[in-house]
């Protein structure tokens, strides 16, 4: 296969950006940069790596599979946005007949390596000997919590028992709380300076502890897991895919 | 300095007989045990361990005083009981000029040493860059949250900066927060399994973080410590001592 | 199925009492226990936990295989003996064929679920980009290092690449090392007071870290491990399986 | 007093160019930068970041010495070079007359921090009782081990125990070490991706562990100290400062 041509969407924005400088670092061709108000021409791309906004994702996604149909060859699009509506979430499918769609909240590897292997945990460790914690770290600036990426591990590790984690969250303990409830999965909170980011998910028996963590030191991750999900999906069919599939569970 | 006698008070309780697993292995000399309704007779002891309640930690005392002045060196008395009310408190309090007492909420040098450091911690990192956290862990069947021990922490983090934890505290995160107050001492609370009891202290700048942790894997460190302030307690005069003294703090 | 009943070969052991201690509380039913010099009567026993040594297992197994065959059910034998030779070894597969075997280096459900997991991170993340580090702790009174589990945990972090450990081992670090060589897996060894046994193993690219972690907190984990394992095999045919077996990978 | 006006030895440098960073965010005035070859005017300066070498130290302290006695007010003088000779060492003593001097081989707040309260824990826990060991962190580029910060670290956990590190080293362990030499400091070392750098020392007693541990994101932290010690030191008379005197210990 030949070597890999790039596009970036959103090429200004901060994640834009941080694309650019991982594809160069790495020596990757950049064949065209896009941004509001440009026309999508992906005659020299294979890959777009796409961190723009739903309405632009989907703008593109028609010129990749118009793009694609003309060369006789899919195009594969990384979607990084986030924030899509149930109605833009169903325009986008048709073109997953014609592109190689990626699309996930988090491109993380790290975090993604932990949902998938956290599922095989919680469905194996009964939730009568296992009480499954989330606790996250973010910067003193974060105005929300939990965390969407703590969210995410609860959900995966509530998956894997079979439960929905919203019959099973407990988002904060102060007080007089009572002992703790089999099955629940309780999440804990830091904030503090400019600590990038931190997960981690704790299985506590009476006698062991396992602890599954991710540390985060530069939002750079993310660019470096879009590009290595484009990659893998150059050997793919069309189709809707997430980090999950790339990582191979 | 002749070898030290030992007494316990509590003798039969769950702290009573760790303390006398600890002295045995130590080859100390437990010359008597007490427990509820017994008489004080402390003519073979220098040193008397005290794991009793308010009311019965009163008795001991006036006993204490008692073959103090008898004999013409003062007993050490090591507190160990908690939950004293504000006349209990005055009521001990005489007893401080012919008993040596020693009373402290948590007898672990650990937690001891590290809410010594604390306060020199916080004095020293400004408020405005360093924010600080505590997090603690404890098993499935505690019933409160944070922890006494936790709550101690952060009083001793707010104590290095001059204010009142009380002004400080924030106790869970969930939902819209806003951002992060300069100032504010955060607690996260896990439950989980067995965990005999986890406490860390974070302070957190924009680019650096310090952390203080202690982690307890049996209660017999509290009979350990109450032991080692009894015998630290020998070389001093009567008085109202705690851990902090005994540290040298 | 019938509740277990359950036989305890090395009953006097540390393990074996353990292993009593937890059947007791779960209010299973010990219907014999067995000690060095004793005749094997397995007519009240479903499973034998056994931690004995290899040549009482192999005896044990002779009489598990006679009792299985004279009620028409095969016997579950856990076998937590190490220290086998090769001819031990050999000794031992012909009565796979009508007992149940369960031989594991380690009962400890919570790192034979990393084991299981660890496989497939490093099969995933490549060993150009990411770096493996197993990390232990142990008790001052520990003579080796490091600790047969984390070489068990390299191991399996190896098998996961396609590579033999000793082939990328690098064990100890001190002075003018050079920079790491990319595939390598490093060991590091902490000693010190009373820790059971604390191990991770970590996996750092350039701007994340994921951190796999396991505590134990007192050996009757083992124990524990055992029993789900005899309770797991009680619904298998006759073979020898493992606890990647019992955790279903 | 006035608002202090910085001059920057170094500027073209890593850390220079970090310093210049952080003076401007914080909206300070950078009244001079000086590289390789300038001439020293430092008249509208107060205080020096020196980031340079330690031939440039010395010149630019005599430059300092200077000045201040030209216009009746001590520089002051912050030095970030590293490697000293006993022959320089020596001749930067008597610019301590003249110069408020500050020279430390690491000016994280966090790691002096840390090195302050290490030194006091060290001698309130009793070697007997008490293990310690450091454990560093570090990316896969770094080329000798255990860090300088870590031995410092240890260093400080000698003296605490007034013992020199060199009779307690204890830096690698592999294969048959035997059991824990009371007293001893143990060194662990983990090698990895792109850490910044992480340091933990860890006292271990039989039923409890305290653990210091610090983290670095950025090498901007190094930045910050060094300007917040030249802040601290334009109340001070001239001498030579570390930053253990910064923090007040």
């Amino acid at each position: 296969m030949s070597a890999p041509r790039f596009a970036i969407n959103g090429a200004k924005g901060r994640m834009g950006q941080a694309t650019a400088r991982v594809l160069e670092a790495a020596g990757h061709n950049i064949a065209a940069r896009f941004d509001k108000g440009d026309t999508f021409d992906l005659s020299g791309a294979d890959i777009v790596i796409d961190f723009s906004t739903p309405e632009a994702t989907l703008h593109l996604a028609q010129a990749c599979a118009a793009e694609g149909e003309r060369r006789g060859a899919p195009i594969v699009q990384v979607i990084g946005a986030t924030g899509f509506t149930s109605e833009q979430e169903a325009a986008l499918m048709p073109f997953a007949e014609k592109v190689i769609l990626l699309k996930s909240g988090n491109y993380s590897l790290g975090v993604n390596m932990m949902i998938g292997l956290l599922k095989q945990a919680s469905a194996r460790l009964s939730a009568e000997d296992w009480d499954i914690e989330v606790t996250e770290a973010h910067h003193r600036r974060k105005v929300d919590a939990p965390s969407g990426t703590a969210l995410m591990l609860g959900a995966a590790a509530a998956e894997g028992r079979g439960v929905d984690l919203a019959e099973v969250k407990v988002a904060a303990r102060d007080g007089i709380t009572g002992a703790r409830r089999a099955g629940d999965i309780g999440f804990s909170v830091i904030r503090g300076g400019g600590i990038v980011g931190e997960h981690s998910v704790l299985f506590a028996s009476e006698d062991e502890l396992i602890t599954f963590s991710h540390s985060a030191r530069d939002r750079t991750l993310f660019a470096r897991g879009a590009i290595q999900a484009g990659l893998w999906g150059r050997n793919q069919v069309p189709g809707l895919y997430d980090m999950q599939d790339v990582l191979g569970f």
